[in-house]
């Protein structure tokens, strides 16, 4: 077989094999970032299919448009007006989940060897998408309000040309780390200034425990620059596998073009179904839901790892979403602990950290995610790996 | 917006343009692929599908392996065994329909200024998953034993080069042409002797109407040269974006770390309710259904034909699928014909043949599908446009 270039960069990723460690039922898994399955209105869903193959399968099980389902654009454009962006149906491209949005803007931008900027560290799963176009990657320090929007500049004003920058600015995944309002701006304006796009990836928007929503970078800019995307994986289940992008149309057509020629379309039935469930239930009741679980889980998992862990080792406080960040003294090397010891003697396992920067990163940091583990095994796992951490550290 | 050279290739297709034509409903459209709506087993799929969500609703709704649902691939396996090839659930992806193969193998296997072989003419649907990787296109004449063996032999003997052949074996899209096995066998061993790897698309190949199954490629194959492609569409329903990728398992690794990074995966639900159905129903009696009614329906379309188009208009007459293939006298331009007669006189649609060429091709053919209209509608539109052509030709 003589495989493309490019596959070279197509390898196994290390998140994807711990996912295989966390399915043996002996070990505590903080590493995939799955929801919490209890949270899944599984009644509602089962009546909305039952109803939708029953009164409608003909259509439903049919073929239908590349850029999804009409009603269901209306109802997404409607959630993206309420917050702060107006937005007409023409403006949505439903997706297989927001995964596939990484991979059709990537394959509509990337000439290989172009440069794209992301946050460092960022989501594994945006670079497993873009690597097959070949890019660079120029990384970006993040700190508490999140990527350095003075470096950005400066890597322009240095000469550097990227085509976009790649962003979660909602409790980041991995950090858990929200972008200010004040970057959101100054962000926008860069893009302005130097001629970039600007893809924002916002999968955990909706998953905020306190304090008010920051305004998304697609409601700031007023020049075409931002590619958004949602998803339905957190807010209702990721199983139906329905996410979306939100662009200036021109940008929206020709993803919907690649949409076609990568798929052809979502599957009509998750389409109708997931659209006939968003019109007879309170999608907010069931969001105030998971937030109210997920913030009690954050509690849980902060509580225990400031009474278990040393404290040499520091994590983030996220405001949402379904992850903290841990870091290490430095030199400590969270791969190694985990195989070694983490996995074999405490029976806990997270994804260690290097994985998440797109160039050489430090092996000091971990992903913990609060949102798939119940009380009881986050109570457990946090204090079995913080009494092996005492005797290590 | 600065796009990724790739994308000068991609743009919309003329058979896209076309389905909305379609949707006019005083038009009768033999345009479009679609399977007829009243074959659907709705009241299965209904029941499947309540059982999975109520049943097992946090496993259905959550996220699974790339590689797809550990069950249905082992039910894809034992169909593919029973087809003639020895499979090990671990040589089967589950795909986003089989047109997400095309994507996924061109994305494999393809870079910018490869050589791709096609049949001439080939399905529209892989030129447009194939052209965002780059490729040249060398496009070999088929007759009424398919693909051109020789031909296939003599380019390479000339010095050609090509990575893969792209081939739809059985009732073909767009001429409903089979490959004989003679051609088949011969095909698998240029293979070998020319080192190219052929893919082998065949969404269609349970909708036969007559004579015994003619061997896979894949089956012929002793060399792992060969990637089959298989859909759940046509035997079952569309709208659930189910196909399958059988390849050696190395190779299925690669397509299964593209598919983790195009979109993750497919939809749980759909993967785990399709398997449910598998094993509560008799597929066999479903797809025996589907033949009997698109027998009938070729049948219908053949008679019409002869009855109402001028003898200088020939076709096809496949033994299984959805497509029959006319040829117009030389010179005759069925996409003009189209535009300015058929649709606005006739009120009848189709797809004029040139758009299914990879390269130049003539204007004198058109792809009538006889899977989707009503007997009446088949009728009706055929005599319509009979009329119309005897006072033209």
């Amino acid at each position: 077989m003589h495989y493309a270039a490019r596959m070279k960069l197509v390898k196994p990723s290390a998140i994807r094999e711990l996912l295989k460690l966390g399915e043996d039922p002996s070990i505590i898994s903080f590493g995939g970032g799955y929801p919490d399955p209890s949270l899944f209105p599984t009644d509602g869903l089962a009546e909305s299919y039952r109803s939708t193959i029953t009164e409608h399968g003909r259509t439903a099980l049919q073929y239908s448009a590349s850029s999804g389902l009409r009603r269901l654009r209306e109802q997404v454009a409607a959630r993206v007006a309420n917050d702060g962006t107006a937005c007409d149906p023409d403006q949505v491209l439903i997706l297989q989940g927001a995964q596939q949005g990484l991979d059709l803007v990537g394959k509509m931008l990337i000439d290989s060897g172009d440069t794209v900027l992301t946050e460092n560290p960022t989501f594994l799963g945006a670079l497993v998408a873009f690597n097959p176009y070949q890019p660079r990657y120029h990384a970006i320090a993040m700190d508490g309000d999140g990527i350095d929007t003075d470096a950005v500049d400066a890597f322009f004003r240095g000469g550097g040309r990227a085509k976009f920058l790649y962003t979660v600015p909602d409790f980041q995944n991995p950090t858990g780390v929200t972008m200010s309002l004040a970057r959101r701006q100054r962000l926008v304006e860069l893009a302005r200034t130097h001629d970039f796009i600007i893809l924002e990836d916002s999968p955990y928007r909706d998953v905020r425990f306190q304090g008010p929503a920051i305004p998304t970078l697609l409601s700031l800019d007023t020049d075409g620059r931002v590619i958004h995307l949602g998803s339905f994986s957190k807010i209702l289940a990721p199983g139906l596998r329905l996410g979306w992008a939100v662009a200036p149309q021109p940008v929206i057509d020709k993803l919907t073009l690649l949409k076609l020629a990568a798929d052809t379309q979502c599957s009509t039935l998750n389409m109708l179904a997931t659209s006939r469930f968003l019109d007879a239930h309170d999608i907010e009741a069931q969001i105030a839901r998971i937030r109210d679980i997920y913030r009690g889980k954050r509690d849980l998992m902060l509580a225990m790892l400031r009474a278990h862990f040393p404290q040499s080792v520091e994590f983030t406080e996220p405001n949402g979403g379904l992850f903290t960040w841990l870091t290490f003294p430095a030199g400590f090397d969270t791969a190694q602990f985990m195989a070694e010891q983490a996995v074999p003697l405490a029976k806990v396992a997270y994804v260690p950290g290097a994985t998440f920067f797109p160039t050489d990163g430090p092996c000091n940091h971990a992903r913990f995610s609060f949102s798939t583990q119940s009380d009881e095994a986050i109570e457990a796992g946090v204090a079995r790996l913080g009494a092996l951490l005492r005797k290590t550290l």
